[in-house]
């Protein structure tokens, strides 16, 4: 690609830098940016700047926020007695858009995945552990990737935590709301098969 | 989507007003920016703000420049006798990254189209016959949409250029390399039948 003016080049390069963002898309984003006045370009330059020097992480969960503390965290009328073990930021977000889980939660930054090299140590659990031995938790929720690396994960912290008297739950796998019985991986439909529930009628 | 932090709020709502981004993709940015160390937010920051700040319109053919002419117009050894009138900036662009083309430009900002409120008034037509007035173009290429609205617009120029000596081409409508015929529409197709041309063998 051929870039007219070195302006314009270094923006499409800045803008390209994001993560799914192509030459391409780039180029769009910033030929509509060049050309409409609503100075949507200030905006959105001013919103990063500011978002780079004024978030912080929660020094409880690891969530983001504007505080040291995060709006979850300080939330009085939230259950203390159940924790929620997410990998990350955006699991949060996830779980409370769905409105049915009302505990506090613990993000560990990933899962224990030796091919990528991330072991416990790079994972938020110590400050995990840290929280057990102060906050008076009765059951921890653990919900991570269905994934090898996430069971792994799962296998590790109940070790970690077997001295504590708190129980330990995984969230429900199995085939997806809306989902096809014929398209469900085997591995899927067989634990949904094993890990069948009674039903009753409403 | 709930959010855990007003300037990451902030920050999403300002990267989704981009054209073709929804906000699970702009917090896929916003929290890819928050995580990564490389500064790429202040880069992408400043880089809009200096695209804002120092972009410029070429006063020939109306690219984007980093002076008053844009880097094609101020370019010596190209052929003054032909002109290529394109709709956009990206047009431009494309046909340069072809290296086929060795002439000046002309960009029309569009193409005229009542149903969108856009009559000749709104594009680069009265600085397009400032040219052709001045310079001694020869010949003029309609690089312009393959539409209805570009055909009007070609039709519409075609008046306007009449009374000067110039030669006016468009570029080639045919089937698209790669292209199937059996998928191709009627129109095209036929046409590019009409306008078929002699087959030397290499």
């Amino acid at each position: 690609m051929k870039f007219p003016s070195k302006v314009l080049e270094e923006a499409v390069n800045a803008i390209s830098s994001l993560p799914g963002i192509g030459k391409k898309t780039a180029l769009r984003m910033v030929l509509h940016l060049v050309q409409e006045e609503s100075n949507k370009a200030e905006k959105i330059s001013e919103a990063l700047i500011k978002l780079k020097s004024e978030i912080r992480q929660c020094k409880h969960c690891h969530m983001l926020a504007d505080n040291d503390i995060c709006n979850i965290c300080i939330t009085q009328s939230r259950n203390n007695g159940i924790l929620c073990i997410v990998e990350t930021i955006r699991d949060v977000m996830a779980i409370e858009d769905t409105s049915q889980f009302n505990g506090r939660y613990h993000i560990l930054g990933g899962v224990i995945s030796p091919i990528d090299g991330i072991g416990p140590d790079q994972l938020n659990i110590d400050s995990l552990i840290a929280r057990v031995n102060t906050d008076e938790i009765k059951e921890i929720i653990m919900a991570v990737s269905p994934t090898i690396e996430g069971d792994t994960t799962i296998y590790y912290l109940s070790k970690k935590l077997k001295d504590f008297n708190i129980k330990i739950s995984t969230i429900a796998r199995g085939v997806a709301f809306g989902g096809d019985l014929e398209y469900a991986d085997e591995f899927t439909l067989g634990k949904s098969i094993n890990a069948r529930m009674p039903y009753y009628a409403h």
